[in-house]
């Protein structure tokens, strides 16, 4: 109870209140330069069907928009950018459930603020927002979300562990190029969300909340999983050789 | 008084020369690429609309280019680039004012200098200006610009901050990162400027001013609103736990 | 004989199996990755030929996918994530014979279950198969592919060398690049492959074996010649003056 | 006279061959995805021009594929990959002349192996030169070049800079970045070559050397003025404030 109490303190804390508005100010960035981007794509060619060009418009902004968001966050708030990663973090317990909540809601506003910008300054334009197409079912759709939302929490564990030493530089870059390839691997049949603040603030803006269920399942259970195995199996704290890898350290 | 003077001095040591020259040389090579990749692209395609293969085209030369030409500057001038980038140095009170003005008569000789070497090598290609759609208003396009300078501007403030450790190594490339980004979010829009020296550069060789109000206020609001926002709310000098973050360290 | 026991019995440790599921995750997540992004790829554009866009999507999918793949099982199981690297690194005694067959199985594993994950979520979608064109002889395709994987697999040995210093840190994003860069110049050709358990996983799912021995022999003699070439010809141990270059260190 | 012998037999030591065989295979890379991926574009379009998405193919392969090239031969021979850079290097007296002679010779001989291995692989596919448009003069072409390869080769003095700390870590990627940016910015104008070991290749196996000197007059030209430059005006080695730059160290 006292414990309780004190983590409810340390969630109201002004350090605290910098973290929420780093998670704002990064889930902002990253939802403007995704959803923009596939606004742009659409404004450029408005007569014709998304093309690969178009797939990778939409996955470089990410690449590049996610590494970044990550990177300026990243020694304010641990640079999370996505409630999945959030709770991923929560499930290995490396931050207090209050804190998690106003994390969720710093995420929810940012990427709500960021479609909604957007849909001002370019008039008219209608918000794009992630689907699924006709043949897929909801379960696999959230299957497909939840795998690479495996594969970004594990890459945001893999990022924030002490033990990789120099590579830890790079961090913040392997998360955004993980999202990226994701979104190139999953454009046509989920649209590669792996966030759910992602899809539900281009759902609020654009006004249709059809199979938002998928890109908050998949991913809050993808997150999960990839939390628990990368602590206690992969990689955990105890691992006697966990610095030099099982091989003899060439091949990085 | 005397400090005044004292800045009007140290604005004219070789040193200071030095910087503008790095600041002249970097805007350089970034217009060139930036420009010159807009160019390119129209040339290969003369009788069609910018399509989404365009956009990457121009959007990865400005990634690229503003990645490497902050790298090259960086410890000779601190890698502006962009008179807005001065500006918000300048509010933040890391720069001087005197040298603020030189560092902006560089960029925007740089910028005119690469605008007038294209459009005299490439022989009768017009040179492509920041323009904005017939929907648009002056004001929507200027807020666009504005929070897509905030969020370069931010990054530099992030990326220059030593208590980043290891990670300030990828700065420079998180800086090109997001101005690409940018680029794909806003294309069809505003163009991506982020930077008056750009827009100015090309407006002079290109022969019309027309919206280029539109690139100077939003990026210079923008850019002071980063500085104040960075220095003081996110990451104020005396935040006590500053270099570990709030959450634990992992997740970056 | 008491060496091959001990060997056989370091092979079955729990840090050894810990390796062998670094390797089945990360196969599996760039495998993902590459096959998803050719599927997107045709999924978005049905009824016409593959273009140079839809290059660029596989292209980058694998930089990016291949990159944090390595990075994620760096310091875990050395980051093979590829037979032919595994080979490469057991012909230069860097890896048992034991545990470089749990490698294979791993690695194999992780790529058909990755295209069966796509095979079953997208619903119908046919998993895209590496092939080579009409005119190109089964010698030829199988030299391209092996002097390609001879780049991976130096690039390997070279970004896991300790006497790389400070750029050690960049090895895993090198290791996808050169991936992307080869896929970009062989792509309508081989495919470029590279690895055989990506090759075989497609083949397995996608249901053909056609031309399988292409993209198993020249990539496992390009990964051995690299191997022995790095080792004991451009930068043998015993080299002098490794760590500063022959030139004076300008230049990189 | 003592000296030039010392000099010819420092350039015949064994590590003097392990660079040349350095330069040889990271020359032979680059060029093998340089000119593999122009010719990969066009197998996929053989009745179409150009677009911009063949230029994206090209510019990232030579993003990508430099930046690995520099990477592997960075310690070993400094990781020129270009006779242009050697010709700056050597004019800053960073690399002794009878050396600077054997790393062309290196360079040459990989660029042709390159382009032959292309040609004989992919049967019958004509091998990709470096051309101008009818509308611009030789003359023009050379300024181009020039510039672009001083940028490239302020940028590998830039890189291997040890006063530049940390960031040095990216030095390899930034090389290749600056290359590729350059190679969108102008494509259709002179290809975008900045290295006459390149352009030299390819003629050699294409078969025509219509306008080759562009490609090593403004080369070779650029790569000596940036050498000059850089090491005399920009960043002497007595700068006294070399480490902080002008600006108080944020800006990066």
């Amino acid at each position: 109870m006292a414990s309780l109490k004190a983590r409810l303190q340390h969630s109201v804390t002004p350090n605290a209140f910098r973290a929420y508005l780093a998670e704002f100010i990064s889930t902002f960035f990253f939802v403007f330069a995704a959803v923009g981007s596939a606004l742009s794509s659409r404004k450029l060619m408005p007569d014709v069907a998304p093309d690969s060009s178009s797939l990778v418009v939409v996955a470089v902004a990410t690449a590049f928009a996610l590494s970044v968001a990550v990177f300026i966050a990243a020694n304010i708030s641990g640079g999370h950018v996505n409630p999945a990663v959030t709770f991923g973090m929560a499930v290995g317990g490396h931050i207090t459930i209050p804190m998690a909540i106003f994390y969720w809601i710093a995420q929810m506003l940012g990427s709500i603020m960021a479609c909604l910008l957007l849909k001002v300054t370019t008039v008219g334009q209608h918000v794009p927002m992630h689907a699924i197409p006709q043949e897929m079912t909801g379960f696999g759709a959230s299957m497909l979300e939840g795998v690479m939302t495996f594969a970004l929490v594990y890459t945001v564990y893999a990022a924030g562990d002490p033990r990789r030493g120099a590579l830890g530089a790079i961090g913040p870059l392997a998360i955004g190029l993980i999202a990226g390839a994701n979104v190139l691997a999953s454009g046509p049949f989920t649209g590669g969300s792996m966030n759910p603040a992602y899809s539900f603030g281009s759902a609020v803006i654009g006004g249709s909340f059809r199979n938002q269920a998928v890109y908050w399942v998949g991913p809050l259970v993808g997150a999960a999983i990839a939390g628990i195995l990368y602590d206690n199996v992969v990689f955990p704290a105890q691992a006697p050789d966990s610095l030099t890898g099982i091989s003899d350290g060439v091949g990085v």
